[in-house]
């Protein structure tokens, strides 16, 4: 049985996807006809309910990697073949502490509240107004912004943090910040950095020279999709060939 | 401060890594000569021992990815580049009860047992007694065994276990189990396969199509590594070309 | 000075480009205004000549590169990445006697005949008139019909050319010609195809097994372009994922 | 029939290659008994001739591929895989006049001499005599070496050629030879440059910006092999990840 407050995903008969955090008493207004959602709640996920148009949407469970598709975007966003990559370098899991700056519209923040559970806590940094709203909203909406502490604030100032287990930081002159991040994450910890341009990058790793850090790394990840028609399996015609750099590194005072 | 119990790892000065469960009572031996590790009380992480032949051994806190790396392993593993992104897609969060079959050397296992807590479990299942073995002793030494429960087993008897919210699949021929993985995973929940080559993808995608699943994607992920050197950057000479195909699908009945 | 016959392309200011032999009795009518060609004998490539309403186009010497650009396509046609790597697997050269077979829109035989020079000759055969017709075209445009011998037939027949330095085979089933390939190249000499699915290169090698050959590969190619930005250097976001495999062997009777 | 002169290559029962200009009064001796290659004389490509210890070696007809594989080599070499794009944008076929500085081993000056044929001359230079000698040696091999103009002498003085159709650059510095380059180059027509890493071609297109050049372009071009077992396709498990950015640009003067 589906009960009110998980987070469900309706898919119309042309594919089109909403993402819900499951209210009995909703109503949703779509090309195919008015869906009553309290209706959910004699379902289970994988079947279906009828518009007043008779028209059939099923009711998934979604996955992280589907609230991350659902996200209102104003900016770049960090991808999913990134996120899983940043989240096992970083050590994030149930519990952690984690620092984050750049929160754009908030993908990679989404996940980190997704994985740090109830225990841990994600400090968020976002100095544009419009983005930390944008931010609020996507984070309300699939139930997560209780484990994010979300501030609007330049960092040159410092996170006000201490000893987090892990910082990751998405801005355009990251080597402005160094001293704050190392000063935030605890001792022998990681961090980790995503540009977009090779210049950024190398000014980067110039900077990371100058501090105490070790074990610093540069890639990338690309993915590549298949057609799943078994007698006809080949790629898909065109990929994504760049979303950008990253670049992870450790506190060693 | 480190405390007994915590995982840590020991950096040789020539690169070599050491993954322990601290235990300040453990001789660690070494070509750099003996480490007591009851010296590691004192530290925080980032920070160094000496070996009693003078050689500075540097203790940093390892990621999730540094244990992956540190797995002993006797059959192909999956990589973090992969690991990641089955985490997003299936959805595994704290608090999820995820099955695994074809547990091979147990990197998947871990990774699963790590994200999903305390709260969650992890159904492992293992036809080889000496892979049940391994996986054991590999996630003995990181601390995370208690979250899962490994069976020795051939899963055409099915999984024995009802209302899993994901399913991940990593055996030789997939398509002889899929009454029992869509018996096992909820209804509307993902599941997914990794599988080396294209004949057995396009097998795995026929068999797919007779069964209630929908939302069945294929894709792989390659990552590229770069020499982190600021004034001569460039991607590095060789890279892993192939590890799998990631296949995708839902439970639509 | 530009000499008329020669292939010359023409750049308008917004960098719509056009390619033709030269006669300076022709006059180009664009967007921008009418353009007299005989105004070009006066120059050298790289200058410009003005449109009757002012506008500059810059006269420019088409590489090959540019011609396999500039081809009027109705089908898939094989891409410059492609088309290099098949020349130099094929040893095609000045002298060549090559064997082409679903000529598509022409744009591996132009490059052929590029290559071949006077002295050889590259026998083209294609099945459906529509493209034979296309063929001729895009080849007549850039003035190189004449190393050409291009038929209307399926290759079912055979190919009526003995002693070839190289066969190429673009069709839908290729494993259909085998012998048909044997028959008409020079044993111990290569032989290639253009696949776009898994199940057809899998079909394909099974059948090269069976008959007379050495030296079978199998592979893909692809190219990633970055934005010539100097301070800010990136890959450009999206590339081309797949046009298709390669696959080569050699006749060993 | 094989007739003295032509370039040949011997495969031995365990694969190794050797490349040779055919004289029937060689002897090669070989681990497996010594061959006497007057042998040949009889046979066609493809067959087979045997050495004084019974062992047989196949006779095939080296493409420029294979010449190039052949080569004796002190240095990172470019790639069938870039040559093949080169020779497409710098629109090199039978008769053109090509400059090309940085021989290096000499496989670009090979591909450069194989496709201009005898009406055609490539302009070589190599600053350093131990590369120039070596340039000449595998050149000889092949029996190409009538093609090229090979000069040991630093490009700074400039190339003393007027007139090419293209110029191909690959120094360390090619940012100090562009007007060098412009000189050398018909206007209007194309030149290129190989660059190992990201701070050079960032270095470089600041330099074109300075001078008369249009179109210019940066990529890189990546080969992926599969294993050719058709009833188990599969990439290979590892390939080359980087040898260089390819940059081209047009003179406009």
């Amino acid at each position: 049985m589906i009960t009110p407050g998980e987070l469900i995903q309706l898919v119309s008969p042309k594919g089109k996807r909403y993402l819900r955090v499951f209210d009995p008493e909703e109503e949703l207004h779509t090309h195919d006809g008015k869906l009553k959602l309290k209706d959910i709640c004699e379902l289970t996920y994988g079947q279906c309910i009828a518009s007043h148009l008779g028209r059939n949407y099923k009711v998934l469970k979604p996955s992280l990697y589907d609230l991350l598709k659902s996200i209102e975007r104003k900016t770049q966003i960090i991808y999913p073949k990134e996120i899983g990559y940043i989240l096992l370098k970083l050590g994030i899991g149930p519990g952690s502490r984690v620092i984050e700056a750049g929160c754009g519209s908030g993908a990679l923040t989404m996940a980190l509240a997704w994985f740090v559970g109830d225990q841990g806590k994600v400090y968020s940094f976002e100095r544009r107004p419009e983005f930390k709203t944008l931010c609020v909203k996507n984070l309300t909406r699939v139930g997560l912004l209780h484990r994010v502490e979300l501030q609007e604030k330049d960092i040159e100032e410092g996170f006000a943090v201490e000893g987090a287990d892990a910082v990751f930081i998405d801005v355009r002159t990251p080597w402005d910040y160094l001293d704050q991040v190392l000063c935030a994450v605890k001792n022998g910890h990681p961090f980790g950095f995503l540009l977009p341009t090779m210049n950024q990058v190398a000014r980067l790793l110039a900077a990371l020279e100058a501090k105490p850090c070790t074990d610093t790394e540069v890639l990338e990840i690309l993915l590549r999709r298949y057609k799943p028609v078994p007698e006809r399996l080949r790629p898909e015609d065109r990929m994504v060939a760049h979303t950008g750099f990253l670049i992870f590194s450790r506190a060693q005072r």
